[in-house]
């Protein structure tokens, strides 16, 4: 809160904002748990049918709410060293791709165990194309941002894409999360979910949360004036950095 | 075409990426009216069973087409005055809003025909929260920017609100088209799905170029570079008006 509310006009609007998507975030992952504990039995990693539970868990927390998280970071701790913030951000979607490759394996062996066929239906197929993608950004920041080696103009050309693909990826995420919503429901409440029985409410609220959770997030990110404005000694710096190397002028490159 | 290629750095790029997108958008087209020509039945306004089938093709091509180059007309038409884009971007919006409407009451009317119960999954609930706010938006842009009337301040305080929430409306009409696929796809070929019917996997590609469309549109829709950049007569005008109005430099306005 004291980092956002430190710098440039309308960050308390920003703190407003980054508290109602911790909200509507943390009300996901609890109606989330809530569906699988009351409706589906809970969860146990030794038994077909419950491990199969910790899939959406799993996926929610990681690729919906740190992969967020991991964008937030940059508008949350705007004072902070590009370096520190940088590094916070690679280990919040480290610790995403970890815990979604547990969901990953979740639905994988439960399938596997009761002898369901996998990757048949739109969910599971934007399911691995997000994942995938999101992996493969993972590992060209790792590398380009984090790793030194990659020269200047190399970072400042990958930045937008790399923020751009960011976004969508979070987008998709959620997307993917409302496709695998109404997919378990018609799977599991077929004949009562036409007469809005409570776990088919419960579980199209959850919809309606990932929604407001993939807007509350976009819109934060993508608001100009809440951008992370660059440090006095950043600025320097890559003023010099860039003049040595193309002889241009700064201006316009953040 | 040569609107796009006239100004500034990168619009070739630009270019390409519109022709893609409408490359892209037309197959999504084709390959809804395919499903629903060759596995559905094809088009009747009369029959409950295939009036349905109207439902997917107008959303299709109202939500999610038009919609989508309704936000393109600003970066295609870069060099027409901002009045006659702003009164296209209105009309496309319109004929989007129209031609939803239809498929709306195609569905409504084929649900009534067959007793079937409305409103209770959550593409349902995506839908019809995604169609409410589409309409307002397009109210309260015919009557703050087409509608003489309104303030230069309160026009230019609303204006990024309706950017954001208009790239916004068309990535949740994305969605909740995804989520329709999904949810006809488990009610008519459940029993195949799982096998990879042919259906099945047409479907799901329509699933994935819907995806690839609503990524074309938000890159270009939010490429900086990309950005209309207002003409000479525009700023003049504005700068006058600014100044007259609010005593302050309009740098930082556009």
């Amino acid at each position: 809160m004291e980092d956002m509310a430190g710098r440039g006009p309308g960050s308390s609007g920003l703190a407003y904002m980054v508290v109602a998507s911790q909200a509507v975030g943390l009300a996901v992952i609890l109606v989330t748990g809530a569906w699988m504990g009351v409706y589906r039995g809970g969860l146990a990693w030794e038994s077909s049918g419950l491990q199969f539970n910790v899939h959406p868990l799993c996926m929610i927390i990681g690729m919906v709410f740190l992969q967020g998280d991991a964008l937030l970071v940059y508008r949350v701790f705007r004072n902070e060293s590009k370096r520190s913030t940088k590094i916070l951000h690679g280990l919040l979607h480290a610790l995403a791709l970890v815990i979604a490759l547990v969901g990953l394996i979740a639905v994988f062996e439960s399938h596997k165990k009761k002898n369901a066929p996998d990757m048949y239906s739109l969910h599971s197929w934007c399911g691995i194309v997000a994942f995938g993608f999101y992996l493969l950004q993972w590992l060209l920041g790792l590398v380009l941002f984090l790793c030194p080696g990659a020269s200047f103009s190399v970072r400042s050309r990958y930045k937008p894409q790399h923020v751009f693909w960011g976004v969508f990826l979070l987008l998709l995420s959620v997307a993917t999360a409302l496709l695998g919503v109404l997919e378990l429901l018609l799977f599991k409440i077929s004949d009562t979910y036409s007469s809005l029985a409570p776990e088919g409410v419960l579980a199209n609220m959850l919809g309606l949360l990932l929604v407001a959770f993939g807007a509350l997030l976009a819109y934060v990110l993508t608001r100009e004036e809440w951008r992370r404005p660059p440090l006095a000694e950043e600025l320097a710096l890559s003023m010099d950095f860039k003049t040595l190397t193309q002889g241009e002028s700064p201006v316009g490159s953040h």
